[in-house]
């Protein structure tokens, strides 16, 4: 896990494995499959700003997609080694938005791209919730 | 699987039971799940008029996203009965577009929904191909 | 759903589509997948003879799968239509043990075999309780 | 990755992190998700000793999992860090068995155990073959 800060930026990456697991019988990585990819660059971006998902949702605090906008330019394929980015772009007081790609490490070929909007709920109704006060702090930091 | 047609339009619908396989531990569908069940029904709609995802890969033929548009409404939980739509409307020589929802199955409520673009391409180099004869044929039908 | 009985016996039988999902960059279906069509041929043994694991959830009581006996004999491809049966075998206060195949649907072709233990938990601790009284009629009627 | 010999003997140990994607409604790991960790932990065992999986299908080599003998013992939830682990015990001309364990990384506490038996397989026709050379030779320096 790394961080490049360009500007005062942070994009985080996250170096990911291609098993077979996360390939179809066209050869290539099941396009669902970079979804799981986002989401845990997404993560590991909040836990290394020290904040976990199972902490919060013992707080009753959970995390859902609201939307994506995906962009699939070359397929990712058995053995490769990718990286996955997650990059802050705005927030509200209930979501926030995320750019995101997935690269071929070696070359920094754009394999696909993404932004996501992702909005905290409460874990037992699934309504909207205000983002925790470490949330916030993080993101304002980001942004 | 049923078929309804409104205005000369088709929507193509399947029926999607929700396992545990599909949810996760915030108790609802995995985000990436509506892209399995998306693309299940695309190959349903594709199957009902008589072309086969592995016949076509017999003749180099394979089909991959290009592009997503997703918006998640409302999440889908465990035992729910839903229905995965997939309506082509829009086509090119090389890809085809569709619009996509997932439902609930009783009260039609929408969960998720779509703007899908899959494109033809070589099953062994990955270039984008013509599609084929047959595809063409229930895309004319179907626009 | 279908359902089989032979000799007082009873098979429940829940046919499974394969779709690009399941497959894998070898051309056949990963193998972990099968693991997830007997769990969906479990839960529809359990749905058809009326209880629902949702249901179940609310009051507590969750499934785990505490032994598996694997044996895979032949593979399933993309477009495959299966069948997976479930039949209960066994069970004890806290446990039900179910012998498993995954068949091609027309010839009967045996794919994948198992033996599976599966343990009622307290949802909120996973420590093992007492089945529910429900569970516990429909194995007293199966074996 | 990190590879620990004792006595000789050579267990391959691949840090895992549990994702929401590996998790289900029950709040623990879907139970086919230890099978995919113990996929990544022999195919990182395997590329350790310098062969791809990818290299091998382009000279018509596969594997495909024929055996499984699986224990649950305790389960594991989002956010955990977990060791899978590898270790061949056994081969043939044409396939080879592994013992496997996923544990919990600090407490070393044991979550999940298998031994696995995996044949080599022609991709094209998917009947079994010799394993390759360099797969014969990590084998016989590790058992």
């Amino acid at each position: 896990m790394a961080l490049s800060d360009a500007a005062g930026g942070s994009v985080f990456e996250l170096p990911i494995r291609v098993y077979i697991e996360d390939t179809d019988a066209g050869g290539i990585v099941f396009h669902a499959k970079y979804l799981h990819y986002m989401e845990r660059a997404r993560t590991e971006w909040v836990r290394s700003r020290g904040v976990g998902l199972r902490a919060g949702m013992q707080e009753n605090t959970s995390y859902v997609v609201q939307k994506m906008n995906l962009h699939f330019v070359q397929p990712a394929r058995l053995d490769d080694q990718l990286i996955a980015t997650a990059e802050p772009v705005a927030s509200s007081r209930v979501w926030m938005t995320f750019r995101q790609q997935v690269l071929r490490a070696e070359s920094r070929q754009l394999l696909c791209e993404a932004e996501v909007r992702v909005a905290c709920v409460a874990l037992d109704t699934g309504k909207p919730r205000r983002l925790p006060e470490n949330m916030q702090k993080i993101l304002k930091k980001a942004l």
